[in-house]
């Protein structure tokens, strides 16, 4: 997949430039624009306790927050601090692959808003996210389709 | 710090049965019923991104998540699963120890809520957590004071 | 519209029996298992502030409240308590009706986790909700249609 | 009680200037920077259903909204849209006054961030809210003390 092209800060979907974000190894899978979806590849240290099969919440909660961050990022071309996020803990996270997709829900002059599927390997639905994050101060691109006041 | 006898499933308090938790390191400052104070001492892979001075925000929500429940934990004496969070950041966590105290607003028959507070090493409030814990099924002690029907 | 005979306990689609879903003026447009589609017919009251064109958000999130838990009751039968709410004001919801859109996440043992979705007259999503309900004690019973653990 | 001379903008702190504030019959108690303290009357519009002594959970999470709105007017002295709400109910609010304390827990250039807490007629803490506000484009007071960039 590449992601090059999609926005002018299109680099922003690059993962490598963070120490936290190597550490869980994420991966983008497909990009466009408004929605965005990631592979959480399994490592051991993201199991909730020894000999279970299911993967801690923390690490859930990270992939929601950081896919949300990322659908924005396919609006606004750079990268967007949280605000604040809800997440729902549906159903236990299997071990194994996590993906999620990230959707916006609005993107806005002052913040956006999106929402967060997190589904383990098998395609169960663990987790939903809601987020939002504030926007950039000087707009990268004048001509974003999306903005709107409030 | 001791937290053994606090409660009857005391031994929950221990962090070392969990993967994710030995990951991040977190250990126990003070325990009491209806309170938790945890460390989260500093480790390179929580950085941002490279050559930031700052936490990445999946660091703080999975603290969060987890001083919440210990919280919990204080007055149930056994682990309860998370339902929902809510993450409010207030102010970038700079690079360092981070330290969260959490306490219980309720603790029910179906379900607990528990706030969090989080500081940076230079004592910053840099974020806040509210989150809804299950209710463990079988209540391991009779005689627990804030017992509550709802 | 007549909502019964969905599920055992649909008595519980009515909403005269509340004072203030009387006030409110709520009616149910559409209801099928997992989903339910209500109407807020526009009221002098709702006004954010004099002269304006759009409607206090205290309105909105009552009605996001009103429409997951309803979504909920579609699937249990009976009335639940809500746990806890997100609502996210998307846009301003201009004067006139508004319609609402719950839908089931989840109905568990113990929570129900509910999404809303919340038009303006134009059709315009001007507030997205998200609500965790305490599941009935015991299962639904046709016998007993407001019965409310709350 | 009197707000006048709180703020530049205090006369933000009346609720007549509002049809949905009238019909609550809101009240103020007290207010100070970055702390405001509300009643709201009993109205038999609040109850949750016919012959019940309890309110509807709608009425409490308006009033949250509305005294985490004033609790940032006391220190931006104009009102401000709300971004996202959380509420948690953690006990019926029992028919008779409530009594809400807001207070600030950051006012930002671009978002702000309240706490509430709600009280029923027996001081019993009935619900709690959180939630984050647009601030001001244009600050009203250059030198207001706990504006902070992010």
């Amino acid at each position: 997949m590449s992601a090059a092209g999609l926005t002018p800060g299109a680099g922003e979907l690059r993962f490598d430039h963070s120490p936290f974000m190597r550490f869980l190894g994420l991966e983008v899978i497909a990009a466009e624009k408004g929605r965005i979806e990631l592979r959480l590849p399994f490592r051991e240290e993201f199991v909730r306790h020894d000999g279970a099969d299911w993967l801690h919440g923390g690490v859930v909660s990270a992939l929601a927050d950081i896919a949300g961050d990322y659908a924005v990022v396919t609006e606004t071309g750079t990268g967007v601090p949280t605000i604040d996020m809800r997440v729902d803990y549906l159903r236990p996270a299997r071990t194994g692959d996590l993906t999620a997709v990230g959707r916006t829900l609005r993107v806005g002059k002052t913040v956006s808003v999106a929402d967060v599927e997190i589904r383990d390997s098998a395609g169960t639905l663990v987790a939903v996210g809601r987020a939002c994050y504030a926007s950039p101060r000087t707009p990268p691109d004048a001509t974003r389709p999306k903005e709107e006041t409030r």
